[in-house]
């Protein structure tokens, strides 16, 4: 049975799924450049050429298109912190011949080096999300997804502040901030396909953020 | 001789400082919550309860008000990194009686304190800094006063790694940015009048940043 039949609307405008995803890119792209508000599915689809019924096809909204952008970004950060807190393939402290639950320290490791690469793999619309003020409704929702993950980000950090692992003279609350924004500051500076690789960077933030930068030889 | 005859224009408007700061705060406020771009001097006045002419009175255009707000943040940043760069009133490493000139590394722990004081006191002015994108004139003189600053910082962290008292495993142009980009995400959750002081947060920035989060007693 043909999957496409050449009679069939979908095959008379091309590939859907890569329009859909075409058209999503190069909304995020105006969003973030001249922000949300200021951009109109008009200017989307004269973008990429195509008529605003085109669009329509796809979103049924300027919204629509808002909101599958910031769900791409939740979606990918939510999975990178469940990896993270399943701890599947971490090393664990115990490197004993038995298995045991990987130390609160290590899923917080991971964590840090996870949300690193959905930032990389999703650049543009997690850096839309982290503009989000809650103007409207598919704001609001987002802003309410991003706020579950920092509570399971401060979970993590509580648990490995109790466990030991992390110092004690600073407020857990203060460390899930400080560390999440300086994962986030990377949306500022680095691009995908640079120098410097998403293994590479996310290395260089856990060394900054766990070891701190002072050389310890030399202290 | 008296300062302010009660005859003069500038008497009749009641106090010309204060209404120019009020207004340019109340400006700052607008553009960070609803953007530069939808933002009209009528807004501004309308939210003061003032005619637009009054605006007027103390800023020739919307520019003139963005243009105020980015200086007084460029001004504060450079000072801080004036003083960090001086290196007056720093311990030195050489404790001796003789005076010597700070290290490298204490001048950049200082330009993190600083900064981190600057955002704290002009938080709305700074956060409205890190939105420039460059789309006018003003915007593009004010990033480039901006990278000036980040070259100087820059400067300071290559001067910290070639005195050895930095990590050599991660890029210098890395470090300043990372260490500048968690500076900078304070304006993300940081309120000045909130549990934290200023002082306070500046002391885990730095902590954060130059011995890391992990339990030195323990690992």
């Amino acid at each position: 049975m043909p999957t496409a039949p050449a009679s069939a609307p979908v095959s008379r405008r091309g590939r859907p799924g890569h329009d859909r995803a075409a058209v999503l890119q190069r909304a995020v792209e105006l969003f973030n450049r001249q922000g949300y508000d200021a951009t109109s599915v008009g200017d989307v689809a004269a973008a990429l050429g195509l008529t605003k019924s085109a669009i329509y096809h796809h979103f049924p909204s300027k919204e629509a298109l808002l909101s599958a952008a910031l769900d791409e970004a939740l979606d990918g950060l939510e999975a990178a912190i469940d990896r993270a807190v399943a701890g599947s393939d971490v090393l664990t402290q115990d490197e004993g011949p038995h298995t045991a639950a990987p130390t609160a320290y290590a899923r917080l490791h991971r964590a840090v080096e996870e949300s690193v690469h959905v930032l990389v793999r999703h650049l543009p619309a997690v850096t839309l999300l982290l503009r989000v003020r809650g103007n409207s409704a598919v704001e609001t929702a987002a802003l309410d997804r991003r706020r579950a993950l920092d509570d399971r980000l401060g979970e993590l950090v509580r648990a490995a502040v109790k466990e030991g692992a992390l110092r004690h003279d600073l407020p857990p609350d203060v460390i899930t901030r400080l560390v999440f924004g300086t994962v986030n500051s990377l949306t500022e500076w680095y691009r995908p396909g640079g120098p410097v690789g998403a293994d590479e960077v996310a290395r260089f933030v856990t060394t900054l953020v766990f070891d701190g930068l002072a050389d310890g030889d030399r202290a």
